[in-house]
């Protein structure tokens, strides 16, 4: 098959896409799209995704281009036939964490993000209530864990695959922690051992095939 | 066919699967949660979804129940064979579409919504943020209604009832405006003018079968 195009950043979004091309094995090349340099406004872009933001996945066998990573994620699934679960009720359930991830964590995270690093100053009132809804939602999930191995069901599949990346980034650049949700600990070291997760994480600093869009 | 039950509030998210459930004509019970005095935290209702927020479904007979105003628009597509487009390349669209607006409409109108109208205190930096993001969003639903009749298509469909209810919100409770955006002003009308959404604005306002959850 042709490869799949992949447009994306050293990003928890970006990294959400590139762990699951690992995970499925479909060959795949890489776009860097520089947002940090306005990249994502671009025309040529902004064609792929009137949103201006990455990841974006191009498959010109099927000439289909996937923009939202939950999106994208369920389209690699259904390509590849890796990750999907058999059974219609364990679907909706993929994709009701799939849209937690994206209506919940992913916004949490991101704002938190804003306001705790970037924001011009610190606003303690707004860095709070992201904090505690941040901390609300790790509870939501470790919860979830504690029933079940994955987010969505027994299996490791999307849903887990969505949120990882905005678990390690609220570790690593937020200031979380998973001392009080040990479900959730458990789940992130085991997801963070899979070598299609390590591999993920690389790109696009590592890439497979240089290129660069605009 | 045993009554679908939802679980809803007279918010935008609510909407969003009343306005659906009107589209598709399944006979269906409205259960109140009132998440202005703390019900979406009641055991039952954790249940239910574990991440304490309207708009849920339960379907009794498939034995399915459905978070994620996202994901219920999906399984009631299915459940119904309505609003539901053909093609692998038009739902993938639909899909990307739906998580635009789980994840950047409703977040984004949400905080605006909580700093503009809820805050203790009025912070214009935070305001202008979020109501910049706002505009920036509308710009991109505009752009889209330029070169089709809806959001995901030519077609009307689930991503146009995702998006309709925090677009009337909005305009009707945080001072947004579509005069820059004709397109969306367009498409704001019409959908506005159809029957279901009239009716679904109205739910649980106008109960079809009183009851209250906890
Ligand atoms: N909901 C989107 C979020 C994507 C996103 O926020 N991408 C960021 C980088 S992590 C971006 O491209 N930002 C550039 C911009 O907003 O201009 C998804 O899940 O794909
Ligand atoms: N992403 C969710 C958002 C649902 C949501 O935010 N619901 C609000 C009302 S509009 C709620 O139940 N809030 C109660 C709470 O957060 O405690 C969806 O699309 O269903």
């Amino acid at each position: 098959m042709t490869p799949l195009q992949l447009y994306t950043y050293q990003t928890p979004n970006g990294h959400k896409a590139s762990i699951m091309l690992e995970e499925i094995g479909l060959p795949y090349d890489v776009h860097i799209v520089d947002i940090e340099n306005g990249k994502q406004t671009a025309p040529e872009f902004l064609a792929l995704n009137p949103n201006n933001k990455i990841p974006v996945i191009v498959d010109p066998d099927r000439d289909r281009t996937v923009f939202e990573s939950g999106a994208i994620l369920h389209y690699l699934a259904e390509r590849s036939g890796v990750l999907l679960p058999g059974s219609d009720a364990e679907r909706i359930q993929v994709l009701s964490w799939t849209l937690f991830q994206a209506a919940h964590v992913g916004p949490t995270l991101g704002q938190l993000w804003n306001y705790k690093i970037f924001a011009p100053e610190r606003i303690p009132y707004v860095i709070d209530r992201f904090a505690a809804e941040a901390n609300r939602i790790f509870r939501v999930l470790d919860g979830q864990l504690k029933r079940q191995s994955h987010i969505a069901g027994e299996a490791y599949g999307i849903a887990d695959v969505m949120t990882w990346p905005w678990i390690h980034a609220g570790l690593n650049k937020l200031g979380l922690a998973l001392e009080l949700t040990p479900n959730l600990a458990r789940w992130y070291s085991a997801v963070g051992a899979r070598p299609a997760v390590q591999r993920g994480l690389l790109v696009p600093r590592l890439l497979r095939h240089e290129s660069a869009v605009a």
